[in-house]
């Protein structure tokens, strides 16, 4: 618990991916690096590390490493008092969101990946398991002002992927993303909003209503402290964990200078798969698309089908035999293999049935069957949840 | 004289792109081909060649050979009394049309790369020099059945690769043919189709205006004699010759199933350079070209300076020197290189005054003009003719 508390200081001390935060925390731990941060004193090792990787600053300039991170620890100190955990739980739990961090069994291990720029936290508001919903998914970005053009394909990609069992990862913004979560509601997988805001904050307004059906079907996440407004640097920050949380990532429409483009430049560099769909050479907004393509950058894809292969073919750990659900069986915990066994092959059964088969209770049943959907081994039908027949990905 | 009368009834007696009779035809030369014909005896050496490569014929056959090659022969004999050599010249000098013959000064050389289906001569028809016009060119061909947007975009790569000095190659049919060349024609360079028919013959008939400008400011080819009619499998033999004339092939639209799709199979065979513009993945007429990108087989291009950049760049014996003119200056007949000599660097002059300085014929100084031009060396300004600026390919 003091873990999480200290955590949540530290997401209201320093800005979203601030790399200097983000070692420090990694190389004492939270606790110990809100206790530095109250003392004013870093520890000499870190300050060795902050001095060998900011030796000399600007050229010529007299201004030594010791003097910016007094400056750093200046910044951070100057926001302790609006630091409250206590009162940042409190919200939490008021307005139904979850705090997520490193170790719990929600925390994506994607997010590892990013090294000193991963989160210290996550804000969760959904029904949707984050880490379930990612282990197969795939990111769909775009144009804000996207053509109807791409929004028809923003949805269409949102309910193919949904439909092949593939989480459908964006950022909740208008245009593309507001089209791809949209139709991936219609397609039965969890769909997870990434925001640029606290969780509890609803930008932009006019998605209210979406909001609350990807927190009905799939969950938000923020790794902002709540009641956070967004802001340029936020959205641009935000891009990275949108790269990191999915297994690969599809621009629909961008323009050349397009924030989706940057999400495309995270994908790239956590080694994600990176697709692109071409429209006519007549739209400024397939300009970034068709330049990934050229560059060799993204892969051209049109359909859903095509994209759902290329994220079910990469050889990740989590895709030890990509014809069979992603997560090996044996990784399940328990319970969820009790469910996953209590579950018919051919004629569905109904949670409350399949309850009773796997012995434990109805709330239990629901919550696992649908990570277990979400990894690919049952599906819901239209006469109760069944096992997926194998397939290959995409098929 | 008597190789061209042979190459005449060759192109009598054998469709076009026979690969047994270009096989013959390049054994023994044109007049010992139509000799032995005649005869009805086959040189042992070549029947031993098609025995090779003949021999089995369908698995379990008896059919061997010997037999076939007969059979072959016996066809070939068959036509030669419709073969009238003369009345061929006659009617192509009545049309207006010119032979044109391996060695010649007009054979684009290129042609040679395709070996045993290399055309026995060519019928040309229009005002431009078809060496000159294919040293830089590009293929542009796609759909008959274009969409608005296909027809749009092959007018403006028509245009926009003529105006970079590009000779725009396509087969004269209905949709993006068209467009290409119509686009080309607005251009300046020379423009050249590739007919499915003779020379003479006007398909489809609507375009009967397109065919006069296109002879105007540019030359309709065929390797069929005078007067045939287009067939289906004549129109597929007629690709692989706008595949090999151009330096590249660009597919702008092409269903699965497009005629489009066997150019762009020649223009890799051929080891070309192969392009296809990306479209709407909603629009059947771009599955194609897609498919071309997705499967490495062709570059994604989006503009006319896309695509003239990639065939300026490619090493082949044409460009030594890709940001030059692609021909080098003392390959140039005498005559051309004076009155490439007497055109302005700067300041523009007409046709009669680069006449009086390089000391030939107005018609000369026109004829040399265009071909300079078509190689990249000169342009037409508003104030005349001068010497081309030079810049990379597509700058």
């Amino acid at each position: 618990m003091r873990e999480r508390l200290a955590r949540l200081v530290l997401m209201r001390l320093a800005e979203p991916g601030d790399p200097v935060m983000g070692r420090l925390a990694a190389s004492c731990g939270p606790e110990a690096a809100v206790e530095q941060i109250r003392r004013g004193a870093l520890d000499p090792g870190f300050a060795r590390w902050f001095g060998s990787v900011h030796r000399g600053g600007a050229a010529g300039s007299d201004d030594g490493a010791g003097e910016r991170l007094a400056r750093v620890l200046a910044a951070w100190t100057a926001r302790l008092e609006t630091a409250d955990p206590a009162a940042d739980l409190a919200e939490g739990e008021r307005t139904g969101a979850r705090l997520v961090v490193p170790g719990d069994a929600e925390w994506p291990t994607q997010l590892d990946d990013l090294g000193d720029v991963r989160p210290h936290a996550l804000w969760l508001h959904g029904e949707a398991d984050l880490r379930f919903a990612c282990i197969r998914s795939v990111a769909v970005v775009g144009s804000r002002a996207a053509t109807p053009y791409g929004a028809h394909v923003a949805a269409e990609f949102g309910a193919g992927l949904s439909e092949r069992g593939h989480g459908v990862v964006s950022g909740g913004a208008y245009g593309v993303d507001g089209a791809a979560h949209r139709g991936a509601l219609a397609g039965g997988a969890p769909t997870v909003a990434v925001l640029a805001c606290g969780a509890d904050v609803t930008y932009p307004s006019a998605h209210h209503d979406l909001f609350a059906a990807v927190r009905g079907q799939g969950v938000l996440v923020s790794e902002c402290p709540m009641g956070v407004r967004p802001t340029r640097p936020r959205f641009l920050v935000r891009n990275r964990l949108i790269a990191a949380l999915a297994r690969g990532t599809v621009v629909v429409e961008a323009a050349v200078r397009s924030g989706a483009l940057n999400t495309a430049g995270h994908a790239v560099a956590l080694n994600r798969v990176l697709a692109a769909v071409p429209g006519p050479v007549t739209s400024d907004t397939s300009v970034g698309c068709h330049r990934l393509i050229r560059q060799g950058a993204a892969i051209c894809v049109t359909t859903p089908a095509e994209m759902a292969e290329l994220v079910g073919a990469i050889g990740s750990e989590l895709a030890p035999e990509p014809r069979g659900p992603v997560l090996p069986r044996d990784r399940l915990d328990p319970e969820t293999r009790r469910v996953l066994e209590a579950v018919p092959a051919r004629a569905g059964a109904g949670p409350a049935t399949i309850a009773v088969d796997a012995g434990v209770d109805l709330e239990t049943v629901l919550s696992c069957l649908g990570g277990l959907a979400a990894a690919g081994y049952v599906e819901r039908t239209s006469r109760g949840w069944r096992l997926r027949p194998e397939r290959p990905p995409g098929g």
